[in-house]
């Protein structure tokens, strides 16, 4: 089977999948919408009279078996377009007559036979039925409109994995199980991180434990500031549109911003900090000395998305981005990218994730600035690449309008990317806002712009690092970092008590669980919080001035003498903390 | 002249000011409008050709003074209504006879007569021009419109100063003098710490060195959260009209808000936090045992305010409060009231503030809840009073209609008192959102909500504070610490970056000045930039391991050993956590 690349098995499962269910339901009028490969596998939308529920896709995927057994041969046939719309007019599909009639008269049409069943397609396919492999799974059932248009019919989606063999999809299958128990949004509600109201669709409610991690990721964010000499600002979030027209975002993303008027006058609550910055950098007067200048603003942004489109964490209309904006001038470029690769590798190792693919976008065919600042620009990301070592892709063709860019994706524990960091080179809005700098001969030059990110949307990398961590926050993050168990609330209760304020005053969020409840109630409450440590009390412990120690997910205990407590703890504290600090 | 109280002195003065201008300027129609008393003086509106400059101002001080020695006697007089608005239609005071036709038909009018000058007033005053002393200064001129109102005419209004002798004038001039100096707008921009631009009135830009200082106020407030068991939320700024139906702002506060139409849905910027934490204790079950719950909130909040009426940080549109809501059962209020009193007198220690003035308002007229419910409420704020040992004033009938509260106002360095804390009890909302807890007996009870603010608005206190200081703010808070002054670059100038290298790794934020500049001008510039600490390095402080320290605002230096430096340093940092941490 190795002979077809898995996008032609995955589509030719589709017409297998289609050919199933028209077999099984043949008194309906089943109609077939598009029949798309997608990642991991495949779905067809289909118009029929039943409404299928998940014992129907068993039956199908039964069916599916039986016509790979019967090993009927899959034979490609041209048609000219007209012929191919009588043909398809006399089947009832309908949906497939308007597909065709999309295609400019007098041009051919092809189409796929396999036994009864003939599909318009374009191929390739396999060549028989029984070259399918049974790596597939049809996994859920979707509504949706036929070409996306609300005002035409709602159709049913039937949603497959599909792979080259039983052992991938099995593994596959696994990982989807276990991104269930992962899903950001299920262990937000059971951890007591987040929640949503009805009254602020796409803006969380994030509960003191989430708070708590969202500052501190901030505060880790601004150990690197530090480190590589950006300044943070606080700027507005409501401004004139006067300026959204000046930065060009009235023009190309009034869509997704909210607006209120007031005296007469327009605002608009902002999308982006950049605007902003642009106006503080030309306020005062800066020279090349001054270069390159880094403002980082972790201002709320508010972005409208569909309400249809909301997700979790993941997809907001309000979030915070580690954002900076930095001016410097074109001889600075390489030096300054090389820097900032270094800084979000070193990011991303803090939060352990292992596997980073790193992008670089070079010039579209619409482009602002000239051919020759484009080479020294693409120059300058190229050099800065290849000095910091790290492997990377070119997508020729695929950079924003305003100049070359860097995006960078990371894997998270089930190996999905998601893209994190980005660093985007900025010729356009330098320009717009009129931006100088004095050089050293004493003329003026426009500096180059970057905008550039390390996590991205705050809110956004709170829900990929809950799934990859599965909820397991590191020590230096954990809200709660461990809970004290007096075995007895009478006897150890107030140790426990002193233990606990000793390790507040050492700057640790401990806890006493002095609830009336059994020992074994307490540790499953405990594990279920997954709080990093669960130390326990009894008369041994408090005789040699120890604690009885059960990590995070392990069954056994062990014993650490108080001294030992506090200089591990301070050990697994101090990670929060840049080697370079 | 103890015989007046300086009420009295400065109404008089403000006739005399008119009987002043008449004299001077016999040959205009002076007209003149209202001429009440205010804080520190008073002022008069006069209607008439010439346009008065600073030059005028002092010949009308003169005139004043000579009237003084007059000692013209001064005398009421009691007119029918009809029979005095005859009067000043004959003298021309067409303002004065608008004045009294609002005075019901039928009714005596007052009036006092010194001299020649005859003004409509209701007394009392002095008896004689020569008792008024001349501790007076007429300090500007502005426009006012008659009656407030932009359509009619727009008059002169002299502003004046007003005391008993001019011991005490001198000393307030000297301290408008120095509050002028203070002026938080111009050390915002002298100190490059925030500005404001066009694009969006009364939100500030907060550069550098500016937020640096929010921020450190923030990680202040925060180390007093973990003390007092405060938890900290994060919460949407943008939420549906309805929920500010629910919390009754959108009936109370609408003209203030910011409201935006986005999916047929009309949604509101929030003006305050207290409605999302409603929801949020709304979300979750919660026992007595959870109580009190206390949530912290530093959201941005949006009040709209009239373009006019901004002014610098202290009016501004935008700001964060350091804003907590805490709900607990009715018995619980006064212990809590307690901890709350003790938690904001320790915040103001830590400023520097010297005198704090309470205030206690009681049940208005116009009142939410029974009168039991406020009898409970009321002792138990009082007895919190008692209990802290903090002196206090009662303004009956100033509380809210959903509570008593208690204000606090803080003196600055000039003598100046500003309301910062406020500690608000809220029978309303837990009522409008239905909150209830459950009882020790498994019952249900309605929670009792604390709004309270410690600093208040931290743009507000940021402009306080500042004038307070004199832009030198405390080691702890600085966001320059020290700047490190190599007297020969070349011979000194390593050995300078080593010494910054070393205090950045201990936390300390320090530069090099390797500017090519003298001495002299660096110095100037450290002192004007206000930077607690100039470290000078030359041959003598490289070969001994030392630095010759000056302090800002002191011409003496020192020779401190490095070893002297850093404890010197800690011990001063030190002062930015609270002595219960």
């Amino acid at each position: 089977m190795a002979k077809f690349d898995i996008d032609t098995i995955r589509h030719s499962s589709a017409h297998l999948m289609a050919q199933a269910i028209s077999r099984l339901y043949p008194n309906e009028s089943v109609q077939f919408g598009v029949g798309p490969v997608i990642e991991h596998g495949f779905y067809y939308d289909v118009q029929m009279t039943s409404t299928l529920n998940e014992e129907d896709l068993v039956k199908i995927e039964d069916m599916m078996k039986t016509i790979i057994k019967e090993g009927l041969p899959i034979e490609r046939k041209v048609m000219a377009r007209d012929e191919a719309v009588d043909f398809f007019k006399k089947e009832g599909q309908d949906l497939k007559v308007e597909l065709i009639e999309a295609i400019p008269e007098g041009e051919e049409v092809s189409c796929y036979q396999q036994g009864e069943f003939i599909d318009l397609c374009r191929g390739p396919h396999v060549e028989s039925t029984s070259q399918l492999p049974q790596g597939f799974k049809l996994l859920s059932i979707a509504g949706a409109y036929w070409r996306g248009d609300e005002k035409n019919q709602m159709l049913q989606r039937i949603y497959a994995v599909c792979f080259q063999d039983r052992k991938v999809l099995k593994k596959h299958l696994m990982m989807l199980e276990e991104a269930k128990k992962r899903d950001h949004r299920k262990l937000g509600k059971e951890l007591e991180l987040f929640h949503f109201e009805a009254s602020s669709p796409g803006a969380p409610f994030f509960m003191p434990k989430g708070a708590f991690v969202y500052n501190e990721l901030i505060e880790y964010i601004r150990k690197l500031y530090r480190i590589y000499e950006y300044d943070e600002v606080i700027t507005p979030q409501v401004l004139d549109s006067e300026l959204w027209h000046t930065s060009g975002h009235y023009e190309h993303y009034k869509e997704n911003m909210f607006f209120s008027k007031v005296d007469e006058r327009e605002y608009a609550v902002k999308p982006m900090n950049c605007p902003c910055h642009m106006l503080m950098f030309k306020h005062y007067k800066y020279s090349y000395r001054d270069l390159p200048m880094r403002y980082a603003d972790f201002g709320r942004l508010h972005r409208y998305e569909k309400a249809g489109a909301l997700a979790g964490l993941t997809r907001v209309r309000t979030f915070c981005q580690d954002d900076a904006h930095i001016f410097l001038a074109l001889a600075q470029v390489q030096e300054e990218i090389q820097r900032t690769m270094k800084m979000i590798l070193t990011a991303y190792e803090m939060f352990d994730f292992q596997n980073v693919k790193v992008n670089l976008s070079t010039r579209p065919e619409k482009k602002a600035g000239s051919d020759e600042t484009w080479d020294i620009a693409e120059k300058a990301l190229k050099d800065a690449l290849d000095n910091s070592g790290q492997e990377y892709f070119i997508k020729e063709g695929d950079g924003a309008f305003y100049g070359p860019k860097i995006d960078i994706d990371v894997a998270d524990a089930l190996g999905r990317y998601h893209q994190l960091g980005t660093i985007q080179l900025d010729f356009q809005l330098p320009d717009r806002f009129d931006l100088k700098f004095t050089t050293q001969e004493g003329g003026e030059e426009r500096p180059v712009v970057i905008h550039r990110a390390l996590l991205g949307s705050l809110e956004r990398f709170f829900g990929v690092y809950l799934e990859h961590v599965a909820g397991v926050f590191p020590f230096w993050l954990a809200p709660e970092q461990a809970i004290i168990v007096p075995v007895n609330l009478d006897i150890h209760g107030e140790y426990a008590r002193k233990l606990q304020k000793e390790l507040f005053s050492k700057g640790y969020r401990v806890k006493v669980d002095d609830r009336n409840e059994s020992m074994g109630y307490k540790t499953r409450q405990i594990q279920k919080a997954k709080v990093p440590f669960m130390l326990v009390i009894g008369d041994r412990e408090m005789e040699s001035g120890s604690v009885s120690v059960r990590k995070h997910g392990e069954k056994k205990t062990f014993t650490w003498s108080n001294d030992d407590l506090f200089s591990r703890f301070n050990e697994l504290n101090s990670k929060k903390i840049p080697a370079e600090l």
